[in-house]
């Protein structure tokens, strides 16, 4: 929760020759009433990470209540007929635990990560709180206080995240991407208890939700646990999913310039949509991973080297964002020095891009990438709240455990012509959105930069 | 029908002294049904105008099938229980009449022109089709083939329709007037004839519905044959009116450049949302009115002395459209002559805009333009078509006639403080959305344009 996971990361990785290990042993079963499980089993230590994961984000908002998925999150930690409000994190609390939840435009799962012996009662308070949320009117109104000022605070306070919510706007035309996860500011403070509770009603249910529980635990305590808890809900039959709206074939080069005062520095964004893990053709995706390392992904990238190395920016990288269910896209953040001005760095930019279009990527390159994706990979399996993250959100889209399984392998088995052929195909220029953070100069009535014929 | 009046209209007026002319006799009154009836009294030839207006446009599109309300107002003339497909039409013809249907995004109107004597034929044909409409699986596919073919036409193969529809798109980041009235072409495709019968069913019912007839008639012969045509029509006591999302406040200037090989000649417009008279607190979008009207409403506007009469420019105009039910804007066009750069004519744009911001008209610009208002308002007057249309947009948007007829005493009684304000308040450049159609370079991988620091 407290937080809708807007800004942008750009980790530069260290790169650290990646131990052999296992994919973790996975197993998945659906209860009667719907509600399918994924068991991880990793035994080293006495310790669960539980998770259950709603399909419904703030794509499902609907129209005129943007924020509604991030709001009830929020109040799903009030009471219920059982618990009093705050009681659900106080009582993981004092288990030694600890507990938080995420809303994403695809799915808001929360998360407790408790000793072992306090699964069960875990179980029964997220099973509880899946039925029984009680709202009462002086909470809502108290919590909506909370969500505008962590509204305030993320996105209106950082200039950098209003341009990134303003070049999603630029990005989608259609899809509900195009909305801020965490609710547009005016639609927010009109979020209603009646709005929250229609949410809730629709969406919250076993039959639209998936159990993870990752850690020193087997298929059959699970299931037997899972029985005896989520298994009381009843599924809601009437549950339909609705439309998300394609996106229309993107035809024009967008830029948006947001002068702000705030800004520490001049910034330049670069944004072009691409197809996602969940929605992408297979390989595809993965294709673009590597294409983004490679363009960008730490200090060895083209884009590094050309402009910090340079010393022409302070800051030079890419990112594949590829976790979303019906898009993803491909990043780019330039901040270019005192005195190097962003059309500098930009054309840089355009110019690496250019490049990779026509020439492809060197194989050094693609094996510098595969290894350092690999790397994260291996970490990433490492720790049991991103593992169990991994499979929840893929489960949660529709994927099979050896689809997310067989991520890796598809990864390493991308040829130089794969990496070609996606840089042809997404990183051009009327698929996308350029986004400037500058400081204000007198020049009021101007346009945001010329137009260069 | 078949034309979603997408395209840009930028009229040059001529100016004529214009002709005193009362305002025309008008009355409303209401069905038993809910259906609201306008009489516009003009006796001067034995011809009527009937209109029949549906307070559901594009705008109501649900999300994924845009394009459903002008594609049910194709389908609105195929069978009924007593007409069989494109009997409709034949008919008004033989009767010696005309006819003809517009989707707006606010909106959907029928409307005809026949001799005094056929009024009670055309309002039974009306009325039978309000509720008994028959669609018929192979006429849907056909004419669905039809609506995309009229997509093809008037945007894909129009550069500057394009281009205007991608504007849109980055001017509303909430509000569906951001979708294209005729829809996105991979959602038209895929509308079907149950998408139109569940859109039908719920906005086409007389109490959702005006009556416009003007011509030759009295209000009592129109009240007698509306309720033995209409007045047979049962209400939808169950319809609800869907949620129109209010924009949150711009922040950020956008660009969108279209690179297209068809375009005949490199164009600039520039977009910034405003009020419309149905939205607007009375008086500011009468000042919008004139604004435009001033800085680039005709030959003697600053644009064109600027532009068009220094040799820059082959056109320069601007235009505020105010007839939105929830928002209006105000647009500027540029098309510079060969040799005379893009950035050239919009500094030039933004100089001028500064200049009104900062000190505003004169006296002499702001009484031409009054004049000007008023020219068009008598010829509008003068025709029959204009004026039903005139009063059946404002009273579907809620307007009292009194209002609607008020509209011009407004326009003529701004002052110099108001022109200045509504500049100040709306030609702000982070509102504003600048769009330009180029003819393609060699710059495949570049930037639209750069950034100037």
């Amino acid at each position: 929760m407290r937080g809708a996971g807007l800004l942008l990361a750009f980790a530069i990785l260290l790169l650290v020759a990646p131990a052999a290990m296992a994919e973790p042993r996975v197993t998945t079963f659906t209860l009667a009433n719907g509600m399918q499980v994924v068991v991880i089993e990793d035994h080293r230590v006495p310790v669960v990470t539980h998770m259950v994961w709603y399909r419904a984000g703030a794509a499902e908002d609907p129209w005129g209540t943007s924020g509604i998925a991030h709001f009830l999150e929020h109040l799903m930690f009030k009471s219920t007929g059982k618990l009093k409000s705050g009681e659900f994190s106080r009582t993981i609390t004092r288990l030694g635990g600890r507990d938080n939840a995420t809303t994403t435009h695809d799915n808001t799962s929360y998360f407790q990560r408790v000793a072992k012996e306090h699964l069960r009662a875990v179980m029964e308070l997220e099973a509880d709180r899946m039925v029984n949320l009680r709202l009462v009117e002086e909470e809502v109104k108290t919590e909506r206080d909370v969500i505008l000022a962590e509204r305030r605070s993320n996105i209106d306070g950082n200039p950098l995240s209003l341009l990134s919510e303003q070049m999603l706007a630029a990005l989608y035309q259609n899809h509900p991407y195009g909305r801020p996860s965490i609710g547009f500011e005016h639609e927010m403070a009109k979020l209603s208890r009646q709005d929250a509770i229609d949410f809730y009603k629709r969406y919250y249910a076993p039959n639209n939700a998936v159990l993870v529980v990752a850690g020193d635990v087997t298929p059959e305590e699970v299931r037997g646990l899972a029985q005896a808890t989520y298994g009381k809900n009843r599924p809601n039959r009437a549950l339909v999913r609705p439309v998300r709206p394609d996106e229309p074939k993107p035809i024009a080069a967008r830029r948006v310039q947001l002068v702000d005062g705030r800004a520490g520095a001049r910034i330049l964004l670069r944004y072009y949509p691409s197809p996602s893990f969940a929605s992408g053709p297979p390989g595809e995706p993965e294709s673009l991973e590597l294409l983004a390392r490679i363009i960008g992904g730490d200090d060895t990238s083209r884009l590094y080297r050309r402009l910090v190395v340079e010393k022409l920016a302070s800051t030079a990288g890419a990112n594949f964002s590829g976790t979303g269910r019906d898009s993803g896209r491909i990043a780019f953040v330039l901040i270019p020095l005192e005195g190097v001005s962003l059309e500098k760095v930009e054309a840089i930019l355009d110019a690496i891009i250019l490049e990779v279009r026509e020439k492809g990527v060197t194989q050094v390159e693609l094996d510098r990438a595969k290894s350092a994706f690999e790397a994260v990979r291996v970490f990433e399996t490492d720790d049991q709240m991103q593992l169990a993250r991994r499979y929840g959100e893929g489960v949660t889209f529709g994927q099979s455990i050896a689809n997310i399984d067989e991520l890796a392998k598809r990864v390493q088995s991308r040829s130089l012509d794969d990496i070609k052929r996606v840089a042809g195909e997404y990183l051009v220029m009327e698929r996308s959105v350029t986004g400037t953070l500058v400081l204000p100069q007198k020049v009021e009535a101007s346009a945001p930069q010329a137009v260069k014929q």
